[in-house]
């Protein structure tokens, strides 16, 4: 991978790089169609990180559909793709990791201790692999998009993180490789995300700017769902999550929801600088 | 710096880095020369890396000489430079860091616990700064070298780690920028070092195998030293620093000994498949 990534840039070509860990939707299309626009090139990685899985979560029975990720990928404009298999990525006696220590103490942090380590190492190996001059990111993985960003400014990464809007459903749910894990009445209440949030943008647009009262808005919502189980719904600093009394700068509304066994996250910006 | 390398890549000059903090004895020069010998352009890195440091350490009397250095820089064959501040590298908020978490259990690491973390971050930083293809470590530092190979090869950076010998004084001394600490007295007991690691490759060469006998011949030769208390004196594979009971395969026999307030290093390979 990095000879291929060298040779492109001794031709001047710009590297893109989106990585996936597949089982591609829209979302992921997304932003290989936003590389594809601003790179001559564009590598597409595909690696489910066993690093950002604890041993109770699903890394056995994520969703893994090589072939038909690559078709896709192709047809939304990657020009490589880089499909290491865990051996390949992982000596049994690796001892060195990548870890930030701020910003994964909060939301998804909380409940997933292991998982930004795991995320920033196997980034960085891959922006090592790819050598990209930008790389690709969703907006929905909110915490990963900053942890991210703070990892290639503090280790100096010679690279640009591009952050992609979330990609939703027709009815609002936003996608996730996960979906596919819900039935029927799951789906149907996974969709109290979306409303929790459009709700709390409601009361927002009104004028509140207290973050208890729009958090409590959008749990009112979800409380509803029969199968819901909320994880943390939370307003806090969009540039580095600190704690927020009143929504006086841009927050990110940010939400974790298990729906039966399915962990789903969203998330929206409120920015009292800028109206509606 | 980045622009600069990119730039000489571009023109398919092949870059090495030396990363160092100042203060240059023979042992950089010739890290410095040996760039020069094998890579186009040679960047000699200085920055005395408060990471690194415990808050009882010596950064702040750490010498610095900058325009001295540049100076032998260039002379031995240096073509950049890059000296950052300390507010240059380091972000009030910074958060990321590169750790290793297994070689750095033993030998320098139990007595400087928070140092390696500190020597992987900022190296980490060097190269993303620097995008060398070849980076120069000397042996006096044993231990650092064989956990930034192991970063190089946990996050697939792509560059190659070259290692260069022991430079000594005309007495035997490894040089060390801390050398300069030494009164006269404790300038005879530093000998000692080297005396016990002679003594100790003296008695491998006439068949002594067992690890802990050679470290008692090393001990005995230090323990006359008025000024000298040791912190360690160990046996270790040489390859992953692993516990060595026979000494069957390459090991390091690897020191740390206090000189009055001065702490030194040095060490040695001993390897038995191989004859003197």
């Amino acid at each position: 991978m990095q000879d291929w990534s060298h040779a492109r840039r001794m031709e001047r070509k710009t590297i893109g790089c989106v990585p996936t860990m597949g089982a591609f939707h829209r979302g992921h299309l997304s932003l290989i169609e936003a590389s594809a626009s601003d790179c001559d090139e564009t590598i597409v990685t595909i690696f489910v990180n066993p690093l950002q899985f604890s041993p109770t979560e699903d890394f056995r029975q994520y969703p893994r559909n090589e072939e038909s990720d690559l078709k896709l990928a192709r047809e939304n404009g990657a020009t490589a793709a880089y499909c290491p298999t865990v051996d390949a990525m992982y000596y049994p006696d690796r001892s060195v990791y990548v870890i930030e220590d701020t910003l994964k103490e909060v939301l998804c942090g909380k409940s997933r201790p292991t998982h930004f380590a795991g995320v920033t190492t196997v980034v960085a190996k891959l922006f090592n692999a790819c050598l990209p001059d930008r790389a690709y990111f969703g907006r929905k993985d909110y915490q990963q998009l900053l942890i991210i960003r703070r990892m290639v400014r503090d280790l100096d990464f010679p690279l640009e993180i591009v952050d992609c809007p979330i990609i939703r459903e027709p009815d609002g749910l936003a996608m996730s490789s996960r979906n596919m894990y819900l039935g029927d009445k799951e789906r149907q209440d996974a969709l109290s995300l979306k409303q929790a949030l459009d709700a709390a943008r409601t009361a927002f647009d009104k004028g509140e700017r207290n973050a208890r009262a729009i958090e409590n808005i959008a749990r009112s919502v979800i409380e509803k769902a029969e199968t819901a189980r909320i994880d943390y719904i939370e307003c806090r600093d969009a540039g580095n999550l600190s704690e927020v009394i009143d929504i006086d700068r841009p927050v990110v509304l940010a939400l974790a929801v298990s729906i039966g066994s399915t962990r789903l996250i969203d998330n929206i910006i409120l920015n009292p600088g800028k109206e509606g």
